[in-house]
């Protein structure tokens, strides 16, 4: 299945959820500490206790990579847990001169076989086409984040009187011509989302930014119903794997992903 | 020693060559293919002929990520055969919302121990701030780069008529309260180089684009000469390390370099 089929799949099932596996020795239970291997384990359980109820998981690779040559590991064995048609999202916000992002577009989508990377778009063009070269590939850009620091370039005015990151979605537009290109949109930018979602066309939106730092699923959901629109993925990290500090996390995750596509499900049936 | 104090100690014995270890299977000679781990080979004879004459090295992470667990073993071997006063750059262009960027901080700097990092400033100061807390390191971060894609954002008018990459330099002054900023700026961009120099004020600058990719030691060396200002690297990746692809290759990047350190004794002493 390409990328776009299985995102087109989950959200035809009401599934919109993707869980961050942003996975940390210091936060996971204590009771795993015991364990082999206890980052690798977490994750086996929150993806057993999850996989039919998630519409894609996010591999914050900031998480693995810091724990050197044990955290690559990791990342390579934990990505076998995860079904077939549910996306697997590698989550490095790379971008870098042409024959620099080419690597890292091989490292993402033929090594570890991610169906879908984050980008960043600060170096234009040349820095994208490597990964805008695989067709069957979800890449989410950069636009406007979820963090404070989204008002010190992001948000800055343009000659035309736009903003940065209203620039760079309607170039990302121009540049999907292999329809394989979605935006990052801040989950916290409510107000944003609702005077720009017109701007997104049928792009699909990764939306990080609920729970920890204060998004709103309902606001988000709302929104993207009421302007009828394309495939959307809401990204939860914290909010669900950390649920419970305790031997029941898999199980809370669970109760948490379940309750979540409840609220969707409802406001998106009305 | 602090990574102000290698590159201090490394440009005042007039040495502002990068030699950038961009290291690829597919390119280093055939005779060394026979080799039990050829990149590792590669890497070590590259420095061991080159590293009395390097002001510094630049590992572009793309390309030992590519390689899976194995290309992180390199990584990790590689930085060992650098001497300790020669400044070692992680070329990763990171950055991501706080907690994020706290986690590549760390791999970069408490687990490999690079002296330097390259950094994107997109997502704006919280996603800097945790790699600007470590004073003894020196964050370079991307302004204009040397791509041809730096026209699509970096080169966006604002609506005060500068630039976006003029204003990332503003920002980065302000936000240099620890003295571990540095800036990316393309060598190929020789007449942005010539207005701006007077803004970078004593911000070391990272100079990519020589060589390969059009940009011209002499050129770049004689805007900062005529500026006196601050320190600066000229980084030379397929310059310096794919010089030769015989058997003569360490001799030749060492021959290459010699070279290139003449060409900027002659015009710094001038």
């Amino acid at each position: 299945m390409t990328a776009q089929e299985k995102l087109k799949k989950q959200n035809s099932k009401l599934k919109f959820i993707c869980v961050g596996l942003d996975s940390d020795l210091n936060k996971i239970p204590v009771s795993l500490k015991s364990h082999d291997n206890p980052l690798l384990e977490f994750n086996k359980k929150i993806i057993e206790a999850t996989s039919d109820l998630a519409a894609a998981y996010k591999f914050n690779l900031a998480f693995y990579e810091k724990e050197g040559l044990k955290g690559i590991e990791i990342l390579y064995e934990s990505i076998q847990f995860i079904p077939d048609d549910v996306l697997i999202i590698g989550d490095g916000k790379r971008g870098d001169i042409g024959n620099t992002s080419q690597k890292y577009a091989e490292m993402l989508y033929d090594e570890f076989k991610f169906d879908s990377a984050t980008l960043n778009p600060y170096m234009g063009k040349d820095s994208l086409d490597p990964f805008l070269a695989y067709k069957s590939k979800l890449n989410f850009i950069l636009t406007l984040t979820s963090n404070p620091g989204s008002n010190d370039f992001e948000k800055v005015k343009l000659a035309d009187n736009s903003f940065l990151y209203q620039e760079v979605i309607k170039k990302i537009k121009l540049w999907n011509v292999n329809n394989n290109c979605g935006l990052v949109f801040g989950a916290t930018k409510k107000e944003e989302l609702l005077s720009d979602i017109k701007l997104f066309g049928d792009l699909p939106v990764l939306l990080p930014g609920v729970g920890a730092q204060g998004g709103s699923i309902e606001d988000v959901v709302n929104i993207f119903k009421q302007n009828g629109s394309s495939e959307f993925l809401i990204n939860i990290s914290r909010g669900i794997i950390y649920r419970s500090s305790e031997e029941d996390f898999a199980d809370q995750a669970r109760v948490e992903l379940e309750a979540m596509n409840e609220i969707i499900a409802s406001i998106m049936s009305n």
